[in-house]
């Protein structure tokens, strides 16, 4: 049975690191700095492409399972990276749209977001 | 209420940006590229600083937020990004620790991994 | 008098680092994840902007200045890391560039550039 | 004859572009993302490294070759990126350091940079 919950996993990544000997390699930085080369893998799949492409990208196969692969790969370091510091990213993730639900105010004009 | 899991707080980003007329630029290249800026900026908190002062970062209030901040803005990137995409993101690691625990057995000598 | 080559401005660079004693934060590693989030902060500019307008930044003088002051940023950065490894920069491009001509023959059909 | 200054560089480059009908694909936002790119796949090399092992990294060949080669993309992307929007990289970079030395005077106490 898979523990499909965000705490479940964070379990069973911190077991996977444990198992292997890893923990002294996952500090905070060096996860984050993993987390930042795992979102540039992503990012690398979309390079050349142009935004109508880019919306496809599911629909080869191939390409769906390598963007399905680093999606995983950036979860699982931010969970490692927020588990490590005791962060709770969905909380932390609620809290921050209860701060955009404001900072935001839904526009009249909403023809283009600025800086998030 | 706050809806504190994954799929709930789906639905709020994707609420969040229809209400703003925001979707137009949520293209999967678009939000990719925004989930890889988000985790340099959580990146950036920690180039300067060694391992060691990596693992006090919470120590400082001021740092703290700013940590769990940028940890919630990539996880609302990875998250937008999913659902533009169809991707069921605890599925996605589930399935990678699955294939992680074939491809890197627990091993007799544990003192490096290589690329993960 | 500025000198406006790349041997002068490392020299340059080394010596702003040095009389500021930053020089214990310049590992390798430090100025590779430096120059990535430098990297980043260039990408940000354009990360909602569609092709057409990406061409056009330089139009408006706030962003002329805020890509060119990023692509200096990097430069520092990519000058600051080979400096401390002693890589020749240009050698290395120019070394790289005839490897390329070899790898990517100038092709009868030249649609598309996969991973280069 | 390689030409090994910049303003060559970016002659062979941009003639290696047009070869290969690229240029569609060289709008300022993919150079800006491909650079980010780059840059991640150098700080790879290091994510894992004691700041002490990243200091090492040119002693082993393999990895000094990797290194050496992450540095040249860099610069080619940088350079494309400058060259399509007509920055002069050198001039950009001469005129930062001329603020920084304005924005950061030698201090007394020179024990920690902050965000440069």
């Amino acid at each position: 049975m898979t523990e499909l919950d965000v705490a479940g996993l964070q379990r069973r990544l911190a077991a996977f690191a444990a198992a292997r000997g890893w923990e002294p390699y996952h500090t905070p930085k060096n996860l984050a700095v993993a987390l930042s080369v795992e979102a540039s893998e992503l990012v690398e799949i979309f390079q050349w492409l142009t935004p109508e492409e880019s919306a496809r990208v599911m629909e080869d196969p191939g390409s769906a399972h390598r963007v399905t692969d680093e999606v995983a790969d950036v979860l699982a370091y931010l969970l490692q990276f927020s588990e490590v510091l005791g962060i709770d990213v969905l909380a932390a993730l609620a809290a921050k749209i209860d701060r955009n639900e404001l900072r935001f105010p839904v526009p009249e004009n909403k023809d283009r977001h600025s800086s998030e």
